[in-house]
């Protein structure tokens, strides 16, 4: 059996759900409470040094982390449907679409990193939101400039089904709705989320159904 | 030709000059001086977006945006020597290893990152070198504990060959010693670094050989 450590708000596991789900692979979770520090245990971190979630443990004991990097051998070890294009030009489309938001929008806005501004900074409720609000903000307006533009958009980030962008898309959009981040810029984003959403490996990978949902 | 949009001092631009270097690839520069803020012209919007660096434009004017991308694409579209392992466990650890840095790490000690903790934040010099280091320190420990303990790192990151992971964890390093922080804790980081550097790719992608460096 597959497990999936992870933590219902995380969207990195998020973003691991929705894949193991469009899939159509059964996987059991092991939560790790990240508001209760359970990801400093002693457990938690001999799975991952890192002391982050998602880690996921195949069914031959191999344990893997990263998300992106999960979804990746996910899509190597079960080829359909797929996660990137066939083409390579549309892979390297697809992965910098992923990374625009794994690499420049959420290590910005993560819990560790909030904690950090409260705590070491001292900087206080607005500032922190305001923080939020301009990563999501600089980095939503260049995806949206991107999917509005460029001709690989179709019903989803990339083409008619659904890729590793729109993985990182939804569990993102969620983090935004959830600091009440103004969307109405990024009307593309929003079409796709909503078509995202629509599909069930999507609607059931959700934070809010997910059995720590508190 | 190839060209690189990019910045001697970027490490997402530095880790495309080493893949490049690598295989064996003629590229010409064309730099984009992030202090002048030139990654906020029109023409570098019209390139990316998201006004950052690197950029590549192949051969057949293909546009690509994020390093990890651009690296993945180049070694689809060159298969020799290959930046991953063949086996689908060795790729995962090998790309993990690379968003460890790439999406923990970098993204929160970007440019754009110090100066809106000035700018925004009021953060003195100490307080954003403390922050530098706190990010470079925990990301490291991390690396650290991962690249001294698991089977797969050899004279490199993964194995005896450079990989994506030596692409990603050299430029960091770099960074790291430009502000001066404490390395002595990461014996593994330190030494697979000085190999790297016996490599011609990596010593000819280093920042301050760059016809731009400063």
């Amino acid at each position: 059996m597959i497990t999936l450590y992870g933590y219902f708000r995380s969207s990195a596991a998020y973003r691991v759900r929705i894949a193991l789900n469009l899939k159509g692979l059964a996987y059991e979770q092991a939560p790790v409470n990240l508001v209760k520090g359970e990801q400093r245990s002693e457990d938690n971190l001999a799975r991952n040094p890192q002391g982050l979630v998602p880690v996921l443990v195949t069914d031959d004991s191999t344990q893997l982390t990263q998300s992106l990097a999960i979804c990746e051998y996910l899509d190597e070890h079960h080829p359909e449907p797929p996660l990137l294009p066939a083409d390579a030009e549309g892979r390297a489309r697809v992965r910098s679409l992923a990374q625009l938001i794994a690499c420049e929008i959420h290590p910005l806005n993560n819990l560790k990193v909030l904690k950090y501004l409260v705590r070491e900074l001292k900087v206080d409720d607005d500032a922190k939101l305001a923080w939020y609000r301009h990563w999501i903000a600089e980095g939503f307006s260049a995806l949206e400039a991107r999917l509005a533009n460029e001709p690989g958009t179709g019903t989803f980030c990339h083409g008619d089904t659904p890729t590793l962008a729109d993985i990182c898309l939804v569990p993102q959009v969620f983090n935004a709705e959830r600091f009440e981040c103004d969307l109405s810029a990024y009307p593309t984003l929003q079409r796709i989320t909503k078509r995202c959403r629509e599909l069930e490996a999507f609607a059931r990978a959700a934070p809010g159904e997910q059995p720590d949902a508190g």
